[in-house]
């Protein structure tokens, strides 16, 4: 007979682990079926996020960045260093213990929360009594029966057409978090945060990297003065962009890639090198969820429609995280989450998508909440804009890390704040103030009026919020 | 005849020279006398913050760190390294440029500010006809009539009796700041923040570092939980700490420094060193202010008594930062500066003590703001208690730092923040959210609703918020 489940999750990345912990929480009998495993076939919990995405890259841009240093930024420190030699079996096998680490943080955290996982595939059969029949194809063949389904199956790397990830030649952020040894010259197409990032490590360990991005502004998605600081950031650390191209045929050889382009100004040109990374956004995971067979609703890009609140058009089918509309983020899913395993038991669980923070984990960061210039502009909104630079701050100079600002906006009448704008050390870290102040409607004034510990980073933020009203103290 | 001015600033540290920006930029005609100078005799304002305080230390604390990774955590990472060697010199000249960075940036801001700044002592002379009349005495010798006069004088390192600072064998923070080379065994009297950040840059760079201290607790400031942590992750670096000591009669002889000291369990101990860091607290600087001359009011250990709007008992003389009471914080003296700046100019500055974030520079790094557990025990307050380990953090364990945790004290009923405290990477930067909420005061629940970026160190502070309602969702 088919186990019966208050609520079965679909997916257990950060959307999904954490709605099916939170629908626990809340006193529901919950399964969750998540397909990753490790190269061993062992289970694998948490998603992109956790095993191809957030969690490696953090691990192997912290190991990069260290070597980064000691290679260029140790002697001013009066160290000095012998020889430096980089063992990338060792830096890449820390990275697999970080996301080992995580994964059997997950299956601990469904242990605990006693929730039943299945390793497998789940799919949609047909709409039963008592609710929904889902099948589960992998480690064991179990049929379930949800009153509640969650999915969030999350999202793939889109490919070039014609042009398959082999992951050794052509890579996804899959096969570029794990290349088995520094390119000479590395190729990336598409210049946003996975781009960014992944294109950051490998140049650090000592890759010539080239980012060829299609969008005629670089990092269109950021404010722009932002995106000028961070791509002067990128030039100075040898990082080579080229923006407004349009990708002609590309070729692989035994050896090499070739990526012929057509440049901004209209040339033609020729990228050859080792290997090419493509990173040109994320479809949305559907195929084998068997959404014709009980006609879950797509939207025309293949995504899963769903209203404000996460509701499908099938009763009690909810979607949470990249396979919906919105920022493909983990914490977006993580809210969504949780919010729908809160109205599943009735609560009212809510999401802000006003005060989302966006971070690129480059060096110099990036980070950012609410509206950038152009957006306000774009509505006609008068605002007010400060701004500080972390040169003027004593802690980025006592760190010798003093690249880029923190930018405010402001409402001009009330002085709300619209939006935070953060490129320079920690941004990452100093954006969870910012979500805050937004989450109470605070002003630019109430930043300028809290007390920062000093030194700190953070005490770039109240002189940007002092800006705001021309009265920095210390610019 | 004398110079006359709306507002002057004796003392030119955080405390002074925000006051006088702040002033100057309210419309005060400013000026600024400040003493401290350059080894070749230049102007160095800034005060011990500056000078010889939070931004050397951690310049050290930063330049340490490095030489710690390098020495001890590269080859998790996979880097190795052949030969590390110290240069000594280029390490504490770096912390050197850093200082006079700051020293300048102050200069700058006089100017830009229209501020006259003074190279020299101020005394007070007279109460005249327009005012108060103060004596410059330094590079220039000037009389100044002011309308109002801010003291921000600071203070200055407590010797222990009958042994004075040397700089050479017994050291204060200044000289603690440029030994000349690394002691084989450096002592250290007083477990306080001076204490312990100067012990960790000393212990980082090879000394064999053993600090002593009188209070039978370690760091009773501290929530006891974060001390206990602190006092596990210092112990497990190397760091030796002594509680509950009393010490004896300080020997120096040629080459070293002798510690008599009966420890806690009552036993005579010996403690032979090379150098030894008097770190005991810090006394008001009020000697050669004319305090006498115009019957400034001092208290029984020699602050300047001032209410809570730092109002002295002269008419138009305030007084602001560690002269008078309240915690010994740059940024303490700073929102008393500003404020007082405000009052001035008929506006209605305001420091909130509640929410003054205090941090300690260690690795762990330590902050809090608010009240801790004994506090809110001592006061029979109803509270719930939630904390979150770093070792649950993604983010901290892709950096490799998941030593500590974030607490979070609410009230029993209403749910609204009353301490925050944590001790872990990036505490210093971490605490602004902390006190963000506390100044709106916000409930756990809002810092546990509102969206922290993944994977970030922060998201431990959401996941405290959850605990202390018991539905943590990453533990």
């Amino acid at each position: 007979m088919a186990k019966q489940f208050d609520v079965v999750v679909i997916g257990a990345g950060p959307g999904g682990y954490i709605a099916a912990i939170r629908a626990a929480q809340l006193g529901q009998s919950v399964a969750c079926i998540d397909a990753w495993s490790t190269v061993d076939g062992k289970p694998a919990p948490g998603g992109t996020c956790t095993n191809v995405g957030c969690i490696p890259s953090k691990a192997l841009l912290q190991s990069s960045e260290h070597y980064e240093q000691a290679n260029h930024h140790f002697a001013e420190h009066g160290i000095e260093i012998k020889g430096v030699e980089l063992k990338l079996d060792t830096l890449v096998g820390r990275k697999d213990t970080v996301v080992k680490q995580n994964n059997d943080g997950i299956l601990y955290l469904f242990k605990k929360n006693k929730i039943t996982y299945f390793h497998g595939t789940g799919s949609f059969l047909a709409h039963v009594d008592g609710g929904w029949s889902i099948k589960v194809s992998g480690t064991v063949d179990e049929d379930l029966v949800a009153k509640h389904v969650i999915v969030a199956t999350g999202s793939s790397p889109r490919a070039l057409p014609g042009l398959p990830f082999d992951e050794t030649q052509i890579l996804s952020n899959d096969g570029a978090l794990r290349i088995p040894a520094v390119p000479k010259k590395l190729g990336v197409i598409g210049a946003g945060v996975i781009g960014l990032e992944l294109g950051s490590v490998w140049r650090r360990l000592g890759a010539e990297v080239t980012i060829l991005e299609a969008m005629p502004e670089f990092l269109a998605v950021a404010d722009q003065q932002v995106a000028k600081e961070a791509q002067k950031a990128f030039a100075k650390q040898g990082l080579a962009i080229h923006t407004g191209v349009k990708i002609g045929e590309v070729k692989t050889a035994a050896k090499s890639v070739t990526v012929p382009y057509t440049d901004a100004s209209g040339a033609e040109q020729k990228l050859v090198v080792d290997r090419l990374i493509v990173s040109i956004g994320r479809v949305p995971n559907v195929s084998g969820l068997g959404v014709d067979t009980v006609g879950l609703k797509l939207d025309e890009r293949g995504f899963i429609v769903v209203d404000d609140d996460c509701r499908t058009n099938l009763p009690n089918v909810w979607a949470v995280g990249d396979v919906v509309r919105g920022p493909m983020l983990a914490h977006k899913a993580e809210e969504e989450g949780v919010a729908v395993a809160e109205r599943i038991a009735g609560q009212h669980g809510h999401v802000n998508f006003g005060t989302i923070p966006f971070v690129i984990y480059t060096s110099p960061e990036i980070a950012w909440v609410g509206k950038n210039e152009q957006q306000l502009k774009t509505e006609g909104r008068d605002y007010k804009a400060g701004s500080f630079p972390f040169m003027a701050n004593g802690r980025a100079r006592a760190l010798g890390d003093t690249t880029g600002f923190v930018k405010i906006l402001a409402d001009a009448k009330t002085d709300e704040v619209l939006g935070v704008h953060i490129i320079g050390p920690q941004a990452s870290e100093l954006i969870s103030e910012a979500v805050t102040i937004m989450e109470f409607r605070g002003a630019a004034e109430d930043i300028a009026r809290i007390c920062h510990a000093h030194p700190t980073l953070s005490e770039a933020m109240k002189e940007a919020a002092l800006a705001v009203d021309k009265r920095t103290l210390n610019f």
